[in-house]
């Protein structure tokens, strides 16, 4: 029997028969080229046709060592196909974020995986912190997966705060050897991935003292489990830290030190040396290490644009589907797309996506000419490009857990089911909030930016390019009028940051005049200073989508460039009403105008209606990556969430045995 | 060897130390008295000395499978003991609620329970909606738990929207009987709680014909399973609907009907009847069935301050155990707590709990009052308290789950652990968005009666107490001169609401006259509307926390006093603030008042830290209710971590299984 295609819901064939551009054109558009869309589908097929995501029974079901021992087959079936794809491509590390990053490798190791670290962390930092015979040792090793890495670095009592960490690394000079100690409780390593059963080998980062003095953290490179038996080593104590909100096949450990020892050559060191006597080099320049931070951060932007498109495309094709309520007697129930208040949660999900993969490039652009700048031993920008990515990784993923969230909420109770991937999605994507930086700490790493701009711009001195407006603003202290018009809401942005740094600025000098010392007067202006540093990230998101989709619709076609603008103006006009506050304090709109911007608001959600649902299917994510029985291209919700449900172990069988051992007893009064 | 209790964390005991007011009084006054107190306590001691609370292996390790079994487990000895304890105290049904509810239900339960429609649903449906006959044939067995039950609404294809349900109950009076039947997937019984392999009766709505005649939804009582073995009845399709976010303990199911007989009397009858030539005859009033669903939502805000309460105390004492970071070289890591980013994350959740405390209670006397009028028939007051139990629910569930996932995000990393038991109850609050009206369903419904009370208000017609300020409100319709106090706000945020219906309906009009139907003018206007509803609740909820902590703030000592006026005080600032676009656009508030506003909420914080550990200490959340590694009195956060993560299942071998299957074959290249 031949395996026809089950047929599209009636209305969402009849969503996507009135769209009125051409989605193909947004998918390579999107992807960056016809041909880049090309590539992308065929590594889809190849890694796909591998059937490693097909699940026997769906992994919800199974039990936290189920679910571990399910994610390391699904990763080492991976890692074999990437490792399989890099000899016949010969393309070396690159690909395996080719496979693993975008959509696809969420959809195969949709809880995290064990071996990611070893990918994402293990082998990029000793390609950036080892020296070149420690690479010439240890990289060939990683890189054919003969040991398994992780990288260790937060510890149960300090996150974020690296400068915290107590675990230590004490050089022995008669043994030529580092011995690995976790004084306290608080010195466990504690979260890393792969760390609890996966990893053999981890980076360490831990306090490193030699002849009597502390030199701060550095990185070595430590054995914890024996190759052959992967039993850990004597002194190592190494376990899982328990079951967590999501990513639970990602193996995340604790690790304790008791003595343990390692040669001198484990230390890595192209940057900071300890020499066999024990006396510490120190490194050129330990802003350099700033750089895979940074990377990661420019990374996980692009990750949140894949996330929010996955739970908008779920949200509103399920939207398209669903009819409910009967507003008006003697017609049929409407499709819960057509309320208003639907498109008011789903579209602005829609150009968010857009928007932050406009600031994700423009931010990966400005990343490489920052480091080709760094190697040329230049490193002027590098404040710069560090407030930005760390407000940009706040905002992005603050942004993208609310609006994940928000598409959940918006298909109702079907949106709590698992099946719908919709929750498993917000798992992963509020993650992001704490790791690589808690969020608050990043704003006011941002802050602490903006307040030396602001600063310096007093001073007369001229501001990079990111924060120039401080000073344009500011020598005109009077608001100018008020334009109702995109370009006139970008400006009053700018204006609405410059005045919330300005007035921080005022208000921790007034603190400190009054008596309190600098640091006090900063933590109590702190949620001011947060504030501010949204604001400008705000400024720079709409800015970049705004001139970014300048150029790119040049280029579209007449059918599409409309929808390209609509978006990016509903995206600018959603966020003027929604700081409407800002713009009423820090400029000259009025009333009039506000009123206006909510009619705008209202009518632009109307002309991109039609061409919902177009627009998701222009992210052309498969299935299989959506993985969702609210968001498949056919529509087919009710009969998917019903085939779903009849997978859970619970219906395999018509009575449970706990009813013959607990219930009935308790019903007969036997209990 | 006794049992000594472990020693508290030195930070938490100075926190306890420094506290300014007896907690204990503040905990009487929560509870509504000493002895209220007394009983509470006394009750907890009860239920919690049974130890059904205690799990061998934690849940979330567990399968899908056993969490269901262990469900069934407990909840037939929590329910044991219930019935012991109505037997014993001769109290009847409301001691299931004193024991369900509050703290204590959620810390036995608190992955929800197969049971709990049972007694939340199927029982009082039976004596809300039963005839006197019916009620001595159902109520003794339901109520010793000869028979289970639940309640059966909810479909594939319709939840808030009940009158849309497909499911068809059929008078044949040949046989006096009805013939149930689910003509189409989407009208599958789906959600109810119980229902997947435990209950063997539900009540289920369906839509009643005799006559060949549509009569809209009613309620039958239909039994499902065989009593003896438990087997599903012929032509009952029942099963599990699958895994969910969270509430994995309520085996939720699917129920559909093929050709299903049932005899005449088993239609509950209280209201409307079908009479055995197949007479169908009206119910006196259908308003009264509004009545169930009210106290349910009104029950809903109560329990939405209970989970807020347990979050918090787990953020608020973590945070004082936590320290962090070196804002002041050579001085030790401050505790979290005295950052005031973190004090503003923290604080107003402690705010909340009282301020919707306060609105719960003032909703519940409303609630007595008005139902005890509906028994007198007067219906009068019945829309008022249906609108305000609709925007009350939205408004409590949404600031709920803001506040529980705020509270997660601000404990890091370690909040990410299910042992924090921050995840688990997020799941359980951001459930009840959805639940029982959906929020912005509900918001909307609000917003019909708002627009109403405006035009009887325009019309010159008196008008409700909760909505006279409307009429007050618009006669004046110049600003009046704002006032930078507590009362000022108050009575600003009342110029809001109105300002914002009276904007809604100029632009219903507006559209109105431009063509519109009104249904579409409404639905182009409802993403304001919902913003006018939402601003409604919010001066309503001010108003009732400011007016019962004056009352209750007069009974208290002198220490306990200004601790009470610095909440209140905080909340209504804390919501000036947020709301200040609102302010500027229908107040006269300036923007040195905003400053004063910000300058005068930042004190606030600074004031409430030294007392914000006694705060919680006062929700007196026993440790076992808490259930949270980050949470417990003592404080003992990272050796409670350390412990719980030692009981995963996989820390019980130092080597995986999966290592030998599939990890060395990957890493020695033989996969």
């Amino acid at each position: 029997m031949k395996n026809t295609p089950k047929k599209v819901n009636a209305d969402l064939q009849r969503e996507r028969d009135q769209c009125t551009f051409n989605t193909q054109e947004l998918t390579h558009l999107i992807d960056g080229g016809e041909e880049k869309t090309q590539e992308r589908k065929k590594r889809e097929e190849v890694v796909l046709n591998e059937g490693i995501h097909l699940e026997e029974v769906p992994s919800e079901y199974l039990s936290h060592k189920e679910k571990y021992e399910l994610a390391v087959k699904k990763a080492c079936k991976l890692f074999k196909l990437i490792r399989r794809l890099q000899e016949e491509e010969n393309t070396g590390m690159e690909n395996y974020r080719e496979v693993l990053g975008g959509y696809l490798g969420s959809a195969i190791l949709n809880d995290g995986s064990p071996l990611t670290l070893h990918y994402v962390m293990f082998i990029p930092t000793l390609m950036g912190q080892a020296t070149v015979e420690q690479q010439a040792y240890w990289i060939g090793r990683a890189f054919t997966c003969s040991i398994i890495g992780t990288y260790a670095q937060t510890e149960l009592g300090h996150g974020t705060f690296i400068r915290g960490l107590e675990t230590t690394a004490t050089y022995d000079p008669n043994t030529k050897e580092f011995v690995l100690n976790s004084p306290t409780l608080t010195s466990y390593k504690w979260w890393p991935g792969g760390l609890a059963h996966t990893a053999n080998y981890s980076v360490v980062v831990a306090q490193l003292y030699t002849k009597g003095k502390c030199h701060g953290i550095h990185p070595f490179i430590v054995q914890l489990r024996d190759e052959e038996t992967h039993m850990p080593l004597p002194g190592v104590k190494v376990g899982e830290i328990g079951a967590k909100l999501g990513m639970n096949g990602t193996n995340n450990g604790f690790l304790g030190f008791e003595n343990v020892r390692i040669p001198r050559e484990h230390m890595l060191m192209k940057n900071s040396k300890v020499l066999e006597d024990g006396t510490y080099v120190n490194s050129p320049s330990s802003k350099l290490t700033y750089g895979t931070m940074m990377f990661v951060r420019v990374v996980l932007v692009n990750d949140m644009c894949n996330y929010m498109a996955k739970a908008v495309t779920i949200a509103t094709r399920y939207s398209a589907v669903r009819r409910q309520s009967q507003p008006k007697p003697n017609e049929p129930e409407p499709q819960i797309l057509d309320y208003l208040t639907q498109q008011h949660k789903l579209f602005i999900g829609i150009a968010s996506v857009h928007a932050f993969r406009s600031s994700a490039t423009w931010l990966w652009e400005m990343y490489n000419n920052v480091t080709a700048e760094l190697d040329a031993g230049e490193l002027d920008r590098l404040p710069e490009l560090h407030a930005l990515s760390c407000c940009l990784k706040a905002v992005s993923t603050a942004d993208a857990a609310e609006c994940v969230e928000r598409c959940r909420l918006a298909c109702g109770g079907h949106g709590y089911m698992l099946s719908s991937n919709l929750p498993l999605t917000y798992g992963l994507v509020t993650a992001a909030c704490t790791y690589e930086g808690e969020n608050t700490v990043l704003l006011l790493q941002t802050a602490r930016f903006l307040v030396k701009a602001h600063q310096q711009a007093a001073g007369g001195h001229s501001l990079t390019p990111t924060v120039s407006y401080i000073a344009a603003v500011g020598a005109g202290r009077r608001s100018p009028p008020w334009e109702n018009t995109i370009e006139g809401i970008l400006t009053g942005f700018q204006r609405v940051a410059a005045g919330k740094i300005a007035l921080c600025v005022a208000n921790i000098e007034k603190r400190q005049k009054n008596g309190l010392p600098y640091e006090d007067a900063w933590n109590m202006t702190s949620v001011q200073l947060t504030s501010a540093s949204e604001a400008h990230c705000r400024a720079i998101l709409l800015q970049t989508y705004y001139k970014e989709t300048e150029k790119v619709s040049a280029r579209a076609s007449p059918a599409l460039r409309p929808v390209l603008l609509q978006l990016v103006d509903l995206y600018i006009v959603y966020w003027a009403l929604q700081r409407v506050g800002d713009l009423l304090r820090y400029t000259s709109i009025s009333e009039r105008d506000i009123e206006q911007l909510q009619t705008w608001y209202e009518d632009l959600l109307q002309k991109i209606r039609p061409n919902a649902v177009g627009l998701v299917d222009a992210f052309d994510i498969r299935d299989e990556i959506l993985h969702s029985t609210l968001g498949a291209y056919d529509g087919r919700v009710y009969e998917r969430l019903m085939e779903e449900a009849l997978k859970s172990p619970l219906n395999a069988e018509p009575v449970n045995q706990s009813f013959h051992q607990h219930l009935k007893p308790f019903m007969q009064g036997k209990l």
